[in-house]
């Protein structure tokens, strides 16, 4: 019951938002009496926190290997990116990031939850910047002059704001966009 | 009476976003009577669309200029970028940018705040991009393999993620490291 809570949760919040996704909103699409909603989560902050650690988890498992695989760093984070994008295009670029999303919607206003979007996107630079530096190891594939630390939430924070944008246009344009040029100017 | 709505909503709309300030709140805090609100604007997604235009023609007047000072175009860009944080940080990151917030949240269900959305970022990117440009001529400060019209909405996409990890963190680092690394890597 928890996990269907859960999925119904994530698929509104990223639909509607977070304040527009009511408890009852999230218990009738779960199927779930009302009441039940408390029984596993201690509050809607509670869900919105456990809806990031699902969202990211879900990726990790099935993007952020592409960020290990063989061949050029170049071409692996831009494998990465495009895997991401191609996610968004399935949505008919309706939902865009939710990291995002939350980020904007209760990172100035929910401690608990910004604790849990500082935690998700750890993970992702951490995820990043491992792949950047073994680019700049012997082979001097990508620039040397800045830390993958630096440079991994440079490519996400660049990501988001194409991905920002190809909400608003419904289109692919900016995450192509970010793909042909942002990436390779940033790592080279 | 509109100008005081305009105000309230733009305050209560960008701090706690769109779905979360109901016109009660918003005539509450600018001291008029609630059905006062439909005789200025016909719904809440038009006053959402009045503070989209207001909130970008603010900083049209206020920074755009600094797009067309003397100087080079590197630096002019990043004097930009540098005074749009400022604002930022004088909320104490609390903010951040409402264009971008509203695309999240509203890019994807209204029809009518998306296309002020495109408006206010057409007028962004033909505001840099003529910037831009003036850098790819005679003196080729600026490179000349893409177009202006194609680095400005880059520039303009990688700021709003600074700005939504710097609404995350809440410190000024990811803007900083876009103007430090992000605006010359797209320049140069």
């Amino acid at each position: 019951m928890r996990r269907r809570l859960l999925e119904a949760g994530l698929a509104l919040v990223h639909e509607h938002g977070f304040a527009a996704s009511g408890v009852k909103d999230i218990t009738d699409a779960a199927g779930v009496p009302k009441g039940s909603f408390y029984a596993y989560f201690p509050s809607k902050e509670a869900l919105a926190e456990a809806i990031l650690e699902h969202y990211w988890s879900d990726i990790e498992m099935r993007l952020v290997p592409i960020l290990h695989e063989d061949g050029l760093v170049e071409e692996r984070i831009t494998h990465f990116f495009h895997a991401l994008a191609d996610d968004h295009e399935a949505g008919d670029f309706l939902l865009g990031c939710l990291i995002g999303k939350l980020s904007l919607e209760l990172g100035g206003s929910s401690d608990p939850v910004r604790a849990e979007i500082l935690r998700v996107l750890d993970r992702w630079d951490q995820a990043l910047a491992a792949c950047v530096r073994s680019g700049q190891g012997d082979v001097k594939d990508i620039r040397t002059d800045l830390d993958a630390a630096e440079l991994a939430p440079l490519l996400i924070e660049a990501w988001e704001g194409a991905a920002l944008r190809g909400k608003v246009t419904r289109s692919r344009t900016p995450y192509d966009r970010f793909e042909a040029v942002t990436v390779p100017a940033l790592l080279h």
